[in-house]
């Protein structure tokens, strides 16, 4: 565990270093839960991007891209349910003056209870040769009375939080005694509902002053647009809409760095399908969104799926592609059937009817929806986390490498005159120049080769193309390789052609 | 004019007819000044991207890309100015409950003084066969009284607008009679500043919520992560940030399409030179971004510069990119030298040095900055509106075909087999499983192939290919032109290098 820790820290210290990820607005002491992408991360994540639009939308000749607005009419959110129930119960300490989910408190009490009883449970195992921890957990009284009541808040939990109940959560709290870890009072304020929807003003009109929200999801930016997109582009279901967007929640706690923030990204796919048909297309998303995944090459086994048990009121099937994140396995990416919710929704809130006429059979309905929902950020933390690995070689020495996917990496090659006299620069340049609209290049022609090496393996560039004096006799180069650290001489003719088969995103979708 | 007037709109409906840009949220009757961006819109706006960023990051090894939050510290704002000093001067009508950007009533006033000059300009050419406009206008009567009102009313106006005297411009609406046009009334409310920023509250603790903006330039972003950018990217002056990103302003009079939204996208780069050399880059950035701008081949006699005369606070020379837009020559980017006014502010505000280390100087400075400003939405339009032709053809049919230069459009070819029979669509899908991947194809094999191709011209297409008998025969297929509707017959193994090599934004760059 404490390695892991280390490994996120690590992380996060070595994207900042490195120009991947800064602090928001960082001169001004950072903005809580918000980041900046810097020079490398900006094409690592625009990367990641065309991997997954030319994956949705090249790659499907019945999906289409759209990109919506963020600012959306405010019925939008009345109709998706998200102005009455995109809350968070939140609750204050009066002493502390800190704020917290109410329902994170309570966890927290079960997540001790669960402790003792682990605790009991490997003091038990440490005495018996042939434990038996079903029987163990069932007959012990001390461990059972744990269990109750463990079940017992887990109970009035959920009922508060199913009613919607902030008194009852309130009582939760004080029955359970729950302290301010930071106050050690329990001097708390009433539980009260916070909507997790930024807000702001819009318009020109006195009399007209609007409260609009942030987009707290991409989705409905397609919904709302799903006639116009169906009629303008003629399309016949089964059909997709894609999108890549912003969107923007108020967490009460935001947390593990680009994990959870509160402006952040999406990566999202409504597919329009014949009411009946959605679970069909759901299995069918569930394989291919892996596939994609995994097609990367951060190893298969970093990624599995969730099922949702408790599925959201939109949904007759839910679950998640999660990966294998340093602080474990957590969501990536969801995949959702989302029946005719939305569109019923705002069929009912808009009073125009959102159906589709199906000329095959003869009739009109409201099409079923399976959604694929990446959060972009966490597609980018997934491929840097697992991307960075701290070597030790054989000559004793360290090494930082990030072995991003090649069609990912930021710089495809970095070119490297081993020397800056004898026209290397000169002949380096040219190369780049020829090499340049089709592979994004670093040159640098500063410092020790060795030491250049090391700054290329740190940023992930995956070729280091080095022109010394032989290149001037006979027009090779040498390639080194960013994972084997290995070096092939090759000629300059060769160069490009190999460079771009290694580090094109479109074989990499040929592969999926 | 009316020709213009109708054209403008002709393209605006166009433009909804055929999925490129849809009023937001339209089925809750639309969101005043933002739009949503369709199947064909997104793409044609994700093209002019990559040519911007490719551009600047690709092409030119000393500028590279970030993508900062949208969300930033709300000092920021105010070590910008944007706080205090950006704002329009509104002014409500009591009776039509109408609000209105107080300058533009006194700037109306002006305007028809200037129209009455004219028509006795005009009535006097036509009576005068030597007609001398200047002679004329300095020695009639009645002219001369025009100008002079002109003149005072503009020399208040800009007093007032100056000194934020808000006082003033009320006296000047009162003093000049202005009326609302829709009421018909003098009963105007006092003149209040209107800050164009949107606000929100961030933040999940009690004593901590903040009130922050979205941002409503993207430059700060940049401004703020100059150091991160400059240390961990190693950069050496003159070097530049590039960023492409939301913005938004609160409008108070929003209008003309796309031209002028509340949410919209920007394109911009930040370049920092030496103290001194800053007039040397902007006649540099002046001349790159006006052939950046040609390249694309929308006619060269529809671009020009307008210097300003008047300018910024923060600038020391400023010169617009204007585009002969429907309305009317337009300014579609921003060439600003900035001097080192916002690294300063930023200083001053943050308490945290930001300045660059000249190791050939050996010395210190806070750098120059010469800004490059695309608003994309506007180049959207500009790419739109000029590649928007009704053509009448010479069997005295008509149809309607978007230009769009072969790079930037929505999709690159379609591929159509002639009849829906006799293994053609299977030939035909076989065709564009080969060109997929590296060109965005469209497929339809419903209807006549001639109403096939009109709805390719009204979406751009550059190319259709046709699969027909012939081609089961001896595997060639024909290409059809967009914009000279010539077909031509090729082998199917020629197909991808040709076509590729005309729609490349690559060869595009490579011209510039």
């Amino acid at each position: 565990m404490a390695n892991e820790d280390n490994l996120f820290k690590n992380v996060i210290a070595h994207a900042k270093e490195y120009g991947f990820v800064f602090p928001s607005s960082e001169i001004y002491d950072g903005l809580s839960a918000v980041y900046d992408y810097g020079q490398n991360g900006a094409e690592l994540k625009n990367n990641i991007k065309e991997y997954w639009w030319k994956f949705m939308t090249l790659l499907h000749d019945n999906i289409v891209g759209i990109d919506a607005a963020i600012f959306m009419h405010p019925t939008t959110w009345k109709a998706s349910g998200h102005v009455d129930a995109f809350n968070d119960p939140m609750v204050d300490n009066r002493d502390s003056k800190k704020r917290y989910r109410a329902d994170q408190l309570i966890e927290g009490v079960i997540e001790k209870l669960e402790e003792k009883i682990e605790k009991e449970v490997e003091k038990a195992a440490k005495r018996f040769e042939n434990f038996d921890r079903a029987m163990f957990v069932t007959t012990n009284a001390r461990v059972v009375e744990y269990q109750k009541k463990i079940d017992d808040i887990n109970a009035r939990l959920k009922d508060a939080m199913g009613n919607g109940d902030m008194a009852a959560m309130k009582q939760l709290i004080d029955d359970l005694e729950i302290a301010d870890p930071i106050s050690g009072t329990k001097n708390w304020t009433d539980v009260r509902q916070f909507n997790l929807m930024f807000s702001t003003e819009i318009g020109s009109l006195a009399d007209d002053a609007n409260k609009i929200y942030l987009r707290p999801e991409t989705a409905q930016g397609i919904f709302v647009n799903f006639l116009n997109v169906q009629k303008t582009g003629r399309m016949k279901i089964p059909f997709g809409i894609a999108q890549i967007g912003k969107a923007f929640r108020n967490e009460i706690v935001a947390r593990q760095f680009i994990f959870r923030m509160r402006e952040f990204e999406q990566m999202e796919m409504q597919f329009f399908v014949k009411p009946g048909e959605e679970m069909k297309w759901y299995e069918y998303w569930k394989d291919k969104r892996m596939k994609w995944h995994q097609t990367l090459g951060l190893g298969s086994e970093n990624y599995r799926y969730h099922d949702h048990l408790n599925l959201a009121h939109y949904a007759n099937a839910a679950c998640d592609i999660q990966f294998n994140f340093p602080m474990g396995f957590r969501e990536l990416e969801g995949i959702h059937s989302r029946t005719d919710f939305d569109l019923k929704a705002h069929e009912k809130h808009s009073g125009k009817k959102l159906q589709y006429f199906d000329t095959e059979d003869n009739q009109n309905y409201i099409p079923y929806v399976v959604e694929t929902s990446v959060g972009l950020d966490r597609m980018f933390l997934s491929v840097l986390s697992k991307s960075y690995v701290e070597e030790k070689l054989e000559d004793g020495s360290e090494r930082v490498v990030l072995r991003i996917p090649a069609p990912l990496a930021p710089h495809k090659v970095a070119i490297l005159p081993l020397m800056k006299k004898d026209g290397l620069p000169e002949k380096a340049e040219a190369i780049m120049n020829d090499l340049k609209y089709d592979l994004r290049c670093f040159y640098e022609e500063k410092d020790a080769i060795g030491k250049r090496y090391r700054r290329q393996d740190a940023i992930g560039t995956p070729y280091c193309v080095t022109v010394d004096h032989q290149t001037l006799e006979d027009d090779t180069v040498t390639i080194r390789d960013r994972d084997t650290m290995k070096q092939e001489r090759v000629k300059i003719a060769e160069l490009k052609a190999k460079l771009v088969d290694a580090c094109s995103i479109n074989n990499l979708l040929r592969k999926i």
